[in-house]
C-alpha cells in the first residue's frame, strides 16, 4: 500500500483528498521540494525546509513549524519502510474562494509522497529550448514553485527533437537552467553556474557545490557552453554529465575529470 | 448544496476529490476559463471552450470533445439552478508519476465549477508592480494557465500599497495587462491594447472589443497609460474604468465618455 502523509495524518493514497477549491490547483499557488531518500533518510532535510520556509515567506504563505515537518518526513518514510527513494513535499495555500487574492485566513495544504528511487541518471543530450524562457524577472524563477509549465513545454521540445533534457535562456539570451537541473559548466579547471539573478533556482546540490570553493557563479552564454571543458547538471536527486547540446559534443564528448571527481565524492556521501 | 461537475459526473462539493498526484496540483500543469454566467447561460461559452482547445493544443493536453463540455457546463448550471454566477472550467494533465515530462497515456481531469456572481466592479485604483513581470518570451503567457502565481504576487503587492488592481510590465518595461484583466487605454479617441506579443492574454472580452473596429493592438510603455485620456481593464467579467495608477490620476480622473459608452454596451448585450 502506498501511504502518504497529509495535514497531519498518514493515510493510504487512495483515501487522500484534494479538495479542488485548493489553490494549489486551482492556481498553482504553492511550493515543492524534492528530496532523495537514502539509507532510509531524507538527504539534506533541513535544507530542503530552509529552503521551502524562505520561499513561502516570498509568497506570503503560512508555513507549518519545521519540527512538525521534520517529524511527518520521518514517520512517512518509516511508514512506507522507504529506504531508497524520493520525498516530495508539496505546500499549498489550501483552499480559497474564487480570485487572485489569497485569502487572509489560508490553512495551508501540506502532503508528503514518496516515489520509488529513479535508475540511475547516466550522461544526458540536452536542446536549448525554443519554445519558452525563463523569466529572470520573476522571483518565482528562484523558488521551486508549483508552476512548472515552462520546463513541462521545455521538456516536450527536447522529447520531440530527441533529447533527454532541455536548457533553458532566460529573457537576455543566456542560460539559466534545465527543465530540472542547476548548469554547471567547466572552464580552465574552474566550475562555473548561472548565478541566481539570470533565473537558475537556487538548487540544493548546487549550493554544495559552491560551499566546496572550487566553483563560482558566471552569466553563461551559449558559446561558453560549447566552448566548455566539461559541463554537467545538478539536482536533489543526482549529477548528470552532459555530453552534447543542439547536437554539438561538448568538450571530449565523454565524461570529463572534473564530472567524474564530483560523482565519485557524491557517491562517497 | 454546491453541486459540482467532475470527470462526467455532477457531485456535492463535497464528494469531488482531486487526486494528491494530479498534474494539476503537483505542477500547475493545466489551464482554466472563467465564464460569466447570466440570466442561466453561460456567456459566449463557444468563444471560451475554443481558446481552451487551442490553449490545450499547445501544450499537448488532449481536450474531450467539446460537445461534451457544452453539455457539461449546462446540465451544471441547471442542477445549481443558478442564474447569475460565475462558471469555471479547469482542464489538467490528470494523474501522473513524478517527473515533469508528461505521460504518454495522460487521461484529463475537467473540473467545473460554479461560483456566486461577484458585486459589481466598479471603478478602480491600480499600481504598476515592481515585484514580478510578465514574461512575453513564453506563450504561456497567451493561455490561461494554472500557473498563476506572477499574478497573485502583483495582487499581494497591490494590497499592501493599497490598491484593488496591479498592472505587469513585460521584460522589455511595457504594459502587458493587469493581474486579472487586459488593458486598453483610449488616446486620440481610438481604443488601444497591447498586442498578444507583449504579454497580454488574448482575452475573450478583448477580442469583443477589437472586433467592433474601434480598437486596435499597440504597445504601450507606461507614460502611454499615464498620458491616456481614459483606461480601463476588461475580462470575462466585465470592465473596470481604470481612474488611477500609482497615484497618478488618469485623464480627468472619472469615467470617461468612451468608457461609460463601452460599459453601456455591455449591460445591454
Amino acid at each position: 500500500m502506498t501511504v502518504v502523509w497529509l495535514n497531519g495524518r498518514l493515510l493510504s493514497a487512495e483515501e487522500a483528498r484534494i479538495d479542488p477549491a485548493d489553490r494549489g490547483f486551482t492556481l498553482g499557488d504553492g511550493l515543492f521540494e524534492t528530496i532523495r531518500v537514502a539509507g532510509g533518510t531524507a538527504c539534506h532535510l533541513a535544507r530542503h525546509l530552509a529552503r521551502l520556509a524562505d520561499s513561502a515567506a516570498l509568497l506570503g504563505l503560512p508555513l507549518p513549524h519545521d519540527a512538525a515537518a521534520l517529524a511527518a518526513a520521518e514517520a512517512l518514510i518509516a511508514a512506507q519502510g522507504c529506504v531508497e527513494g524520493v520525498l516530495r513535499i508539496t505546500l499549498t495555500r489550501g483552499t480559497g474562494a474564487r480570485g487572485v487574492l489569497p485569502p487572509v485566513d489560508a490553512v495551508p495544504t501540506l502532503l508528503m509522497t514518496l516515489a520509488p528511487a529513479p535508475p540511475p541518471a547516466g550522461p544526458v543530450e540536452a536542446v536549448i529550448a525554443r519554445v519558452t524562457r525563463r523569466n529572470e524577472h520573476s522571483p518565482l524563477s528562484r523558488v521551486k514553485s508549483l508552476n512548472y509549465l515552462d520546463s513541462i513545454l521545455a521538456r516536450q521540445e527536447a522529447a520531440t527533437r530527441g533529447a533527454g533534457e532541455a536548457l533553458l535562456l532566460n529573457s537576455a539570451g543566456r542560460l539559466a537552467e534545465s527543465s530540472v537541473a542547476n548548469l554547471f559548466i567547466v572552464r580552465d579547471g574552474r566550475l562555473l553556474t548561472p548565478p541566481v539573478t539570470e533565473g537558475a533556482l537556487p538548487g540544493i546540490r548546487r549550493a554544495l557545490i559552491l560551499e566546496r570553493g572550487d566553483a563560482s557563479e558566471a552569466p553563461l552564454s551559449v558559446a561558453d557552453l560549447l566552448g566548455a571543458g566539461e559541463a554537467f547538471l545538478t539536482n536533489s536527486l543526482g549529477v548528470r554529465p552532459l555530453l552534447r547540446v543542439d547536437g554539438q559534443i561538448i568538450g571530449a564528448g565523454t565524461v570529463g575529470p572534473v564530472t567524474a571527481a564530483l560523482l565519485k565524492d557524491i557517491a562517497a556521501e
